[in-house]
């Protein structure tokens, strides 16, 4: 269970890292909306591994394959289905792991619920899972932009110890893009490269803090009080694999303002009525006031390392563990376009919900 | 729409801070369930306005009615629905409010999104919306101290600058209610007090952080692969009033360390396999490992304060604005018993999830 | 679990027949419509026993309370609960009933499933849980009034062996309620009536068959591949106390057609299509396509009757069973503004659902 | 929107007859279950057209493929998805189609909701959506084997207006098999055969009822109020193509019956409370009572037929249509598996929820 997100715009995903294929179900998308297999594509290209140096030299393809729910270029309105094969399956590599629980990894976890796991490979709790997000991301970032005017883009604000030093507001796509790390600020980003190349050197990982900010959602979306805007997207994000903490606006750095430093005041330009400062981060009492939405995520360094670690097997035996063959050293980069599929899903709900509701 | 959360624990809540009543409608508490009124009203007692002199100075009863799912001190398997009258309105304390919207409170938002409000108070936005939830969560802790061995307890770690000096898996109920702040470090608690007063006097206020820890909540906890346990603590959290963030675990703080320090390495006592650490946070994979579960939940300084603020109104004219009466400098204290209420209805639900769907 | 019905027009319904009260929570409403406690009481006045002499003698005053949801007269786009309290608990009339099983209630299935049930009365399976459905469904009409023409109306088609001649589409709420029996055949409604009235002196019942027209509905609502508009009211009526069939358009009486015969064939009509005959009963494919709805339940005659019984008690002893006072020898009548309460909340889900879904 | 069945054993489908592949993932599966894909194929055949020479001559193999969710021969927890990739797609049949609406076909309906169709057969509303049922249902039979001890058997009661002579509570799936038209009675089955070959012959359809029984399904399935047993059975029914009506028990002709002639009472057997008759059809109060759950499905005459037939273009032109190539004359046969395998997710996902929910 727990395999649906959203409601008005609904996702259902499946697959495990190995065997068969990923793939996602989109329910609810709205008729008449041009679509193609390159938008799809673009966004899992940005997601798979292989795609620099600093990420997991694996190579996979992650082609994808429409297989309902289009007609003449057209969404029909019904469900969109978006499967990749899975080809880099090497279940030898992990047999080692059939009885052996990785620290920081789920198998242990999977089994106590389960009884049973998919021990060649991560099973659901790989980062393979997320494919199927992007590709529904995609279609969620199409129909914003096809119906709304909201443009989401999200960036590495700090890896390990470093911290970008940005302006969210005026980030670009091309400024996260220009470095493989997906960091818009130049002199960290080098930092950043040093660090995590560093890391792979070490067999080690690090992790770090993706900032995504989102412009043109209008006030008005977001429901309260359980599915507020807020709300759903740090459901969004924690369900993320290596998300450990999450912070709209001012965060837990704004525990430390008191109320009259904190309030963002109203005040009224063109006629249009908005916030002087944005330390709500675009969302009050749940609800979009039309200012960027903005938020952050934690990401721990990945589980899986190069370097000897000690666990136990399934009988509680102590054991020494070597992953073999090489590891992404920091996810951060690829993250990037997770999170950003991951909000496109919720503010696609959220607009859809909204749209339903608006009153008499 | 929103105001229904859990799935297999599922509570409906309703109700403006002024007019008629709040309440909240539990569908999914197993039949034969002992359960009092005394059981609610104890934790509306903690959450209520009025409880001791650093909170607001409103005095709220909160007498919470059972009027449905109970019979002969047990519950029916059936809807049980509870029921809080509003008493304290006074709405002509807010006819100023009418046309003018308070900065960082939800005014604006609400009018954006739905055209109407009830400006006779918060309406939903209200802290007065989350008695449902605590109403709720008493049921859901029941539960759990009922059917498992579940334990929640949470505390005010942080008061505007101040952080407390604690052992998470060492805190008891008793040392958290020794002072009226709820911060089980006695010095930290006297200088937060001493604070959250100097902010009274500036008409001012403070946020904050609560943690909070479960013990006693098996492995197996958690829905892969949205509705995992981490990330349903999530939601559940933000969609409380004054929320800005939430972490897990390491949290934002775990991203600083590399993966050969974060990882938690397994190891067996007792025949029972355990990690040595646990800067996982008790979940692993968006499931519950078995050790004790810890998250924090950032609060940022309450919007109401009573110095002189400028906004706008409805048309966009300029105003200054001043509070009347006195106002609740810090949350914090009474926040405790509502991220407590929170944890127990998630947890509750993936207890339920979990036992209707183990396997062969 | 399972007090929720619809899903952008919501219900949640809880309240056992004796004990505290009955309610409903609606999640959903559109924000800014004009409701008035009238309407709402109207409907349930139209549902309540003792209204007329044909009926239950027990007189309930079922005086409809609404505590959030409205301000100045219109709806604020958050929770409407409503709430009708119980009155005439008379719990020592049931006494008998304690351990044991009446014939073809529900006391065998709730004591299987829950292991416990309040026996002071129906619980949950009395049709004094209609009375939440009822009140919901006045909003649901409402709405369906205020955004789109929709009408509804139903009427007794049958009653025991006596069946109604009438033209579904030319029938009013006038002529339906021009007879205590709710038949516009003022012929049938005679023999009806007469029916009833033996039966309740022979203290027997009867059942029938409840007929609903629906105007106004326009092409296009209706969610495949399974909430479509039929299956979703299918589940509506079936959901209904003692309902124990459905069917739409031609239903049972359609299987002995041939295609040919059954087929509706398209015409245009002043540049509007629309189809010639209307054996679909106004649905194709699951969706509403414009002409009238019509569809049909039968309900069981009432399970309460006053002539002695055999039955056993929870130990399997067998018991000869009389019903004391007096019983409603016929609930058809009553059943009409629930059955229309019933098709107005699944014609507001569908129209708020279409209305978000609706394409670029 | 609506392409999800089910809670606790949830469904999504998607799919259109022409393009790409139908298919269906399935969530909530227990875990540690043996399923083969040979179980699920074997349902599969059943559904398929061309199985017999009653059936549409059209030739489809519908060979399934198990993308996820399998491991070793045993399922894993996580969501099973199934796909059967289309390959029978000639377009070309269709082209008349493309501007024309088929006469109690959903072609006009889907465009007026949608504004968009795929013309290249019938889309969504194609029987061939029901793979995915038929598929998941199988799933769902294996559970309902493995976890109880419920077995479902449907068979077809009714062709135009020959009706079979059946004793619901001994058919065997032996007798349904024994004829092509799956009527267990072989002189009805004589003469629905011979109806049938006529029908083809004229260009012309036959509608039917199906009927199904349940044996082994314990007291206590089925959620009141809104999710009782029926009201799901009676959506699962409905929601299937050609479906005009449902009834339970007695169903209407129970509508004819007094209360005292209706009213099923209770004995005790072997210490074993039951009823004497079974007039309520095994369910009571929307709750299963032990007895076997009998339910019968009217479906119309299927809406292709090769007889020319009036119809409109798009714009409104009259057209006279005629289908080419072989129609499938009745669908009823094909119907008995796909009602089954409806039944088994309705039955499945009620174990599951009931397991979760019962008492202290």
């Amino acid at each position: 269970m727990g395999n649906t997100f959203g409601h008005a715009f609904r996702i259902t995903t499946w697959g495990e890292s190995h065997g068969g294929a990923v793939g996602v179900a989109i329910d609810g998308c709205p008729p008449g909306m041009e679509l193609s297999l390159e938008e799809i594509q673009r966004e899992l290209d940005r997601r798979r591994p292989g795609q620099s140096h600093i990420t997991t030299p694996r190579q996979e393809e992650d082609r994808a394959q429409i297989v309902s729910g289009l007609f003449d270029g057209k969404t029909l309105g019904t469900p969109i289905c978006i499967l990749v094969w899975n080809k880099d399956a090497r279940p030898e590599a992990y047999a080692d792991f059939r009885t052996i629980y990785r620290p920081s990894h789920a198998d242990f976890t999977y089994q106590a619920k389960y009884g049973i796991r998919n021990w060649q490979g991560g099973g659901r709790a790989s980062a393979r899972e997320t494919i199927g997000r992007v590709a529904a991301g995609a279609v969620a970032r199409k129909l914003l932009r096809t119906f709304s005017d909201t443009h989401i883009v999200a960036y590495v604000r700090q890896v390990h110890t470093v911290t970008a030093n940005i302006d969210p507001e005026s980030v670009t796509e091309e400024s996260v893009e220009a470095t493989p790390v997906r960091c818009p600020d130049p002199d960290a980003a080098r930092e950043m490269i040093a660090r995590i190349e560093a890391a792979r050197e070490e067999g080690d990982s690090l992790g770090g803090v993706v900032e995504c900010v989102i412009h043109g959602a209008p006030a008005g979306w977001g429901e309260p009080v359980f599915d507020k805007l807020d709300a759903d997207l740090a459901k969004a994000m924690l369900s993320l694999p290596a998300a450990k903490g999450f912070e709209v606006g001012s965060g837990f750095a704004g525990t430390r303002l008191k109320g009259s430093e904190h309030n963002d005041p109203f005040t009224s330009e063109g006629g249009q009525i908005r916030t002087r400062t944005n330390r709500s981060g675009g969302i009050q009492g749940g609800i979009s006031n039309g200012q960027p939405i903005l938020f952050r995520v934690a990401f721990k360094p990945t589980a899986t390392i190069s370097r000897e670690q000690e666990s136990v097997d399934e009988a509680g035996n102590p054991v020494r563990l070597v992953a073999r063959g090489r590891h992404d050293p920091c996810v951060l980069p690829r993250a990037v376009p997770i999170v950003e599929a991951m909000a496109a899903l919720v503010l696609a709900d959220h607009f859809l919900r909204q749209r339903g509701q608006c009153g008499a």
